[in-house]
């Protein structure tokens, strides 16, 4: 079977669980029009409804991005939105492709790139909304552009980096294990050990110490649930929202973290790059912060909104994961996140809080989940990293030691 | 300057005169990337409000229309509409960018083509007559997709094919001239002077004859306004349809047709192909066709609508015109009608005849100019073709002589 058909069957069966009847919603940039084809190819031959492919151009965004005048940057024409609102509303399978060079914007000022980013989150909210409730089923997953690949071999050919790039996403996503189906029945046994675990222990905060300079206490909501691999439609049918995935994670309280929280890694956000910086807390909201690369970057994230400022994810990945093991920097979080424990501002995940996907925006804030129109991971694990999970009655429960899990 | 700087200037000056505040909307397939970035950085260097890209994929178009239920392939959502209808509605210009393979879809019976192509047709019909009526300039041109240029010249490497049939679209578009601006000028005050004579004479009726067997009579409407070149728009700013452009063309009346009239070129529609064919008309329509290949894509595109049994354009186009001297069978209306004589069955331009800008799709067919959700091109033009202009008063005045101007 061709190398293109196995990856797409992968994503669409194990990933999307794409069903008969069912749309399939791509978002690809042009490049990696070879798997878009192949997927087009399998999810008619599964049944598909409709194959929608919402094509984009790194070069032709970079040209609106560098030119276009500020009012006509934010303004998202009503078809535009609905060309995501309309499919999603309407239960499709969505696919989000990564081959874009993360650096391909950097010559963009950020608070540009941020003013069409935030244009268009506030105009398909309702898309978003969608996949959090589990009302579209959805996967972030990659494609090796040539400008990604050159940035991470740049010691590589044009040629031989892209080949690398993409054995890398193969073998970080379980594609060229003999059964990948069944690479990944074992690997979600894991991660699924790994969140009851946390969720019988239910602990109302967490305290993170390295020698990086982290000193941090998170606090957690009431009927947290931590969730790891696999995700649930409304009609109950597993999905894995992100190939590759490591991570176990939950939303933290919103209002709930104090101390100092340092990056471990450089951030790669909307084509820029932030390097060395570290958060301080207050009352669950960053009341400062340092960067050695890239402050305008972190500022312009900060100020998206009142959100934007607070935490909505907490993930916990062991040093020692596949992805932390392969030793790359992918400057893309789809990967980097998932070689280290880390921590999103911005946007929590409904599902994260028992009932969460029946409640209102308004009720989900009053539970502790953060809301906000950006989520933006950054990572913080280190191999020294020590987190103790602190117990309703005031113990202290070890969940990582030395930067691994500690049970 | 790079080549497809200097070919986009061309077509955004000289063939659209894209204007400072205006959004320049691009159809293309994703292999004319190249070219469809230089358009996008020149457009915004002009002061483009917004490049929007229509991108299509010929092989996730095909997998379209080999895989999806028939009640999916004709159903066109409002936002893909909206998606042609809003900008053409606020005065877009628009460029259609031919680079697929004209027989892509060979494998597709063209009852289904058609199925999606009036679906199509039908839900953007706000944004064709945009364009028919001035509303919204646009402009047809090319780029030299690998299928296409394989088929052109079927004995050379693709990538000597590529480059050969790049050579032919920028010859034919005047494009390779020392100044390409200056040598459409002078092209357009030759096609000027054809269509002021023809318009001076305006004939009741065109005689036909050849060799081939053509035998055929066409009717005027009153008031026919002959055109060549370029178009103008409600504004009065001149922009040109096609690029390239040799023809000039009216609309004929739509119920006077008479005889037999024989194709002297293949016809290539919506990825198949039709040779060897006439057609024999009663009262305007067609009232018997024959085809030695292909007869059930014709059959197709007559059933259409009760106006696709009909003629909507007569065009005059030497056979010694830069395009026929070329000698090459491009498979591609936009080259192939500028070597030769031709007629369009369907749609007639609004532009035809005096005021018929301002004239509703009722008063048009009442004047005489046909409607329809098709428009499709069939050579006639040989080198012995003679066309007689008849007058109202009876006279026979030539027009074309042995396949070439008679005046």
């Amino acid at each position: 079977m061709p190398l293109f058909t196995r990856y797409a069957r992968l994503l669409l069966r194990t990933g999307l669980d794409l069903q008969k009847g069912q749309t399939l919603l791509i978002n690809a940039d042009i490049e990696a029009a070879p798997l878009v084809r192949a997927l087009t190819e399998e999810a008619y031959q599964m049944g598909a409804k409709e194959v929608q492919l919402n094509w984009s151009d790194e070069a032709c965004d970079l040209a609106r991005l560098l030119y276009q005048k500020e009012e006509d940057l934010t303004s998202i024409a009503p078809w535009e939105a609905e060309r995501y609102n309309a499919p999603s509303r309407g239960g499709c399978a969505y696919l989000r492709l990564y081959s874009e060079d993360p650096q391909g914007f950097s010559g963009v000022p950020a608070a540009r790139q941020a003013l069409r980013r935030n244009a268009f989150s506030a105009a398909t909210k309702e898309a978003q909304r969608c996949r959090a409730t589990g009302v579209s089923p959805w996967l972030a997953a990659a494609y090796p552009g040539a400008g990604w690949a050159a940035l991470v071999f740049p010691d590589k050919t044009a040629q031989e980096a892209q080949e690398a790039l993409w054995q890398a996403i193969l073998s970080a996503t379980r594609a060229d294990a003999p059964d990948p189906d069944a690479a990944w029945r074992a690997h979600q046994q894991d991660l699924s050990r790994r969140t009851e675990w946390l969720n019988a222990h239910a602990f109302t905060a967490f305290h993170y110490e390295n020698a990086l300079g982290t000193d941090f206490t998170v606090g957690m909501p009431e009927g947290q649930l931590w969730a790891g691999g696999r995700s649930y439609t409304r009609e109950g049918r597993a999905y894995i929202p992100n190939m590759p995935t490591e991570e176990v994670f939950c939303a933290p309280h919103r209002l709930k973290a104090e101390g100092r929280l340092v990056a471990s890694l450089p951030l790669s956000h909307g084509g820029s790059r932030v390097e060395d910086f570290s958060f301080t807390f207050r009352d669950g909201a960053v009341a400062d912060f340092a960067a050695r690369v890239g402050a305008e970057t972190l500022e312009s994230i900060l100020s998206t909104d009142e959100g934007a400022r607070r935490l909505g994810e907490i993930a916990l990945i062991p040093a020692d994961s596949p992805i932390a093991r392969m030793g790359l920097l992918f400057y893309n979080t789809l990967f980097d996140e998932n070689a280290s424990c880390h921590f999103a501002l911005g946007r929590g995940y409904a599902e994260c809080v028992r009932g969460g996907e029946a409640l209102s925006e308004e009720a989900l804030l009053d539970a502790g989940v953060n809301q906000s129109l950006t989520h933006v991971d950054f990572m913080v694990g280190t191999e020294d990293l020590r987190i103790e999970g602190l117990t309703a009655s005031g113990r202290s429960v070890p969940v990582f030691a030395n930067g691994v899990w500690a049970f």
